[in-house]
């Protein structure tokens, strides 16, 4: 039993609706700490290659992390794990909120799901007690009226809800796990595939005053906890998260030139007061915090309308509002609360979903699609009805709605031509609300990003446009992305919030009184290489490699026409370099396959026959 | 417009409800001949890399080829083409009957599908007009009640009919695209992708006595197909297909110790006696054709009985024999008929969920399955009942056969552990009815079949067990397979049918006097190597390489334990020699890329670029 776990996962096969219960091993706590490290572990070990991610077979994991429900700040949070549907790569997507503080307290550090139900169900964990149980009443059900329908039905007004909307029932690519309302394990497609395990909920009940996990130094826990938090949490660095949370970067990069307006079009949005920080506040009613968080980042804000009718949102964030709105063109901030909440009950990632959206208002400019193809919507930028009715037609899969429930990158190759040259993804999810052509490094991030492009593997426009850093060379930016992406491997598996400042001595401290366990920052940096480097081998396994680690054409050949990066793409040439420098500092040859060197050096060794799939060693 | 061509294409776009007529390039013509030539050449081009087969983007194609209802003999096919589901690679799934030669006597060469359907729809082609129709009513029709419905519906009691049953539309990976009641596209799954695009059937009426093509020499062609009819079909080559037909070969495979029995554990079956061409004969009441052609080798065989009822099939082959009767155990000719009746009722694939079954068994039997798991069924060898049932349970995915609708290497691999070991397949295609332990150029045929493990690519056993080569020696082994392969691909854009005894000079001579246009036996030669190195480079784009070119563990580790080959295994050495040979003749390179030369060499150079996805080239 290693203290700050539950020291338990919870096996659920659908199929044959057996649970069982399974002890943690010590190895794989040693070796991957916890949320992300767990599950690239275990993916790779349990998850058979080349398989369908919609099929029975795939595996449905949530992990959480030796800190979670532990009082440490920001740390209220889960990672689900799959194989992604959208990308077809590794997937690890977390989310903050209540649910995964619960299933700890209940005594499970992780859920393991597999096969698929007979019919929608849900699972419904009471402390030692699980059940899967009929959801069919639920069907079509959105995830408010899911949540509040089933902690009525399970009669603990207190229980937490992981749930998927009608997307992730209709198998849409763009679908979320949400939890506790409006948060999302969004990005990649997990909603999809537990809707394919006909999936609609899990729902635990948690003796909160008796969590199921020790603290192997209470005492010293407390006193460093509390020294952190006012030191830290409340100190400077931490203000932003405290007052105004993620919507402060509105402006902050539009002031760069970074903010993704129109599809990418442009870096800088002409409405921007109508879509920043202080524009929120108008309509904010207090802030939230996620459990026992001493940051409390969340805005409530409230909208009563005669359009949009009365709505109260735990929201909006940063990328909610570059996506769906500067990207679509809308500056309206009473429509953008309305879309989040229209999109967060509907089950899906506002970001890939802005993303798709701005994609389709450009095709609809340019005439690549008509009226008739909409089913009549005049899908047009800042037209915010449209917005409403496409993100209702893509959760429905319905008319066009089909097509762009796939993704933008499905989408544009569907429209055929040139229309792929304004798609903005990588590995076929969509570009976050940072535009590389103010910070070139955020194009390798993007690229090398284990699940497609995203800003939360390394976020190196941090040290470009918004730090010190020159944003438009390729110097130096291969050994900040890798730098970033072991940090927040680690980060991932602790598993803390991307908003806490915190660096590796801070996390072995936490980890020597949370556990027991003594890490050096060193130590911790290999255990993000680690998990680096098993996540891409994973990828590779599944057939990935440098032609997949790609910048969209518009990134590379459209420089941007307005704001302080006017004149500038990431050139290819520069890229390339990025991209060499990055593989060679690595440890990974020329096609982007990690060397067996570098395997060995991090106790990959063993894997290294793995990544053929059975069979092939024959 | 050339001869021995309608010269339009149909394109049909179900999302949308729009239907085109294009015109058929000569360029497409000229290079790739019709059937799986075109579809090689148009799926590499229309279809986007990476995408969901059973989304609504994958496409699904039909071609015939320019003899197709000429009246040359052995040419009533088609051919569906589309990204398989099952392997994820190019497929092509050819198939007798009547219906491809109704759909280019209307006047199509070729249906193009995209998109997916509202609702469950039928597509009806009456000569010129097109119509996209409701078939709502028909869900969870079997294949037979379908046509006869649908026959009816349109009131042309000659329609033909394309169509699938329920594993099609609970997208079973096995399911097949049958027509005319007991003809099938049945490999890697295209029923499945038909069911994605909610597509129950393709029906048409066709004005017989005007076909909407012209042959270019009639009168030559009249004179020429006349004595190859005489000479070649009905000389003593071609006894064996105008007698038995393909079981025959069963006693033939049992004789040389490789007909699979019991999942490959054996390659003879004690009760082979039960299940060969002799006892067929006891069950034929009459012989049976395609259209218009003379060798007429179908068995039209019906029973009568207590436990079955009264069944008229037209079957059963020797791969539904080898699957579903020894490989399962199953010495019961009559309960062969009724399976092969309830499965092209159920509208799936015999190879693969004779190979399933088979797996299942003998996983059951190790005890790796039990009762509980089987829903209580006793799947023990030999159960006919088991056998039916389970075929049941796959196509509705209910318990475990929702598992084994994803094809017998997600099932094992699934089971875990050493399970996998006894799974016969590559690239997730299943074994067909030759066990490679007696003729080990079988084990290079299926390794590089470019849609998984396959049978009609190449036929090495023809020359080795079945013939004067040595079948154990890898020694000309990969000379042989590409020369069949190579082969194979033009005869399935001819489209001819596998059963005639033709070669390369006399399909010039046809092709002459059908379409005016003149190949040398070498031209045909090269078509054939374009289309087997444009169906690889589609396989790479998508991340096949080297290591899916295996052969199974039992193939490679288990020699066989009776009959003639009793001792041998394929030995990895000797695989391996064979596969580095086989890649050094096709001119790839060791990881089993096409090179840059020989792409050139066969006109593919602007495809070089092509295999990295769009934006990977930035």
């Amino acid at each position: 039993m290693v203290s700050g776990y539950a020291n338990r996962l919870l096996y659920v096969d659908l199929t044959k609706g057996k649970i069982k219960k399974l002890r943690l091993a010590k190895s794989l706590i040693k070796q991957y700490i916890g949320g992300k490290g767990f599950g690239a572990r275990l993916l790779y070990d349990l998850l058979p290659p080349h398989i369908d991610p919609l099929g029975p077979t795939n595996l449905l994991m949530f992990f959480t992390g030796p800190l979670t429900a532990t009082g440490a700040p920001a740390t209220a949070r889960s990672i689900v794990i799959t194989k992604s549907p959208k990308t077809g790569t590794f997937l690890d997507s977390n989310s903050g909120g209540f649910w995964g503080c619960w299933m700890k307290m209940a005594g499970y550090d992780g859920i393991i799901i597999t096969g698929r139900a007979p019919k929608l169900s849900y699972i419904y964990i009471n402390d030692g007690s699980v059940e899967i149980r009929d959801a069919e009443h639920l069907k079509g059900f959105g995830v408010y009226a899911t949540i509040d329908s089933l902690v009525k039905d399970v009669g603990d007004k207190d229980a937490k809800v992981a749930a998927i909307g009608p997307a992730g029932e209709n198998l849409v690519k763009l679908a979320a796990v949400m939890n506790d309302y409006h948060h999302a394990h969004a990005r990649g497609g997990p909603g999809a595939v537990m809707g394919s395990k006909r999936l609609k909920a899990i729902v635990v009940s948690a003796d909160t005053s008796n969590p199921k996990f020790e603290i192997a130094d209470p005492d010293g826990f407390k006193e460093f906890n509390r020294d952190f938090i006012k030191e830290v949490v409340m100190g400077p660095s931490q203000e932003w998260a405290r007052t105004d949370g993620t919507p402060i970067i509105v402006r902050a990069s539009n002031n760069v030139g970074v903010l993704p307006t129109r599809n990418f079009q442009q870096g800088v949005f002409e409405d921007v007061d109508k879509i920043d920080a202080e524009t929120l506040r108008k309509y904010r009613t207090s802030k939230g915090a996620c459990y026992r968080c001493t940051i409390a980042c969340r805005n409530i804000t409230k909208i009563k309308d005669e359009k949009w009718g009365e709505i109260t949102l735990d929201g909006p964030e940063y990328e909610t509002i570059g996506l769906g709105g500067s990207n679509t063109g809308l500056g309206d901030f009473k429509a953008i609360i309305a879309w989040n909440s229209l999109v967060d009950d509907l089950g899906m990632d506002t970001i890939s979903l802005g993303n798709v959206i701005g994609y389709a208002m450009e095709a609809y400019e340019r005439g690549l699609l008509t009226k008739e193809d909409t089913g009549g919507l005049e899908l047009k930028f800042g037209n915010a009805d449209a917005q409403m009715e496409l993100s209702k037609m893509i959760a429905k899969r319905e008319g066009i709605g089909d097509v762009l429930a796939e993704g933008v990158r499905e989408f544009a190759l569907w429209l055929g031509g040139d229309a792929y040259k304004f798609a903005i993804e990588t590995k076929g999810l969509e570009y976050p609300a940072y535009d590389p052509r103010g910070s070139i490094g955020m194009a390798l991030a993007y690229a090398t990003s284990d699940r497609g492009a995203c800003h939360m593997r390394a976020w190196p426009i941090a040290e470009e446009a918004f730090g010190d850093m020159d944003p438009f060379t390729p110097e130096g930016k291969a050994e900040l992305v890798i730098r970033m992406q072991n940090f927040n491997a680690v980060k991932w598996s602790m598993v803390f919030c991307d908003f806490l400042d915190i660096n590796y001595e801070k996390m072995a401290e936490y980890l020597k009184l949370v556990t027991g366990m003594e890490y050096t920052p060193k130590d911790l940096e290999t255990v993000g290489e680690r998990i680096y480097n098993l996540t891409r081998l994973f990828n590779v396994r599944e057939g990935f490699s440098r032609k997949d680690d790609y910048i969209p054409y518009r990134i590379a050949h459209e420089p941007i026409p307005t704001g302080p990066n006017k004149g500038f793409a990431v050139s290819p040439e520069k890229f390339q370099k990025m991209l060499d420098e990055y593989y060679k500092l690595r440890g990974w040859n020329k096609d982007g396959v990690p060397r067996k060197k570098k395997l060995r050096e991090l106790r990959l060794g063993r894997d290294i026959k793995k990544v053929s799939i059975p069979g092939a060693s024959y």
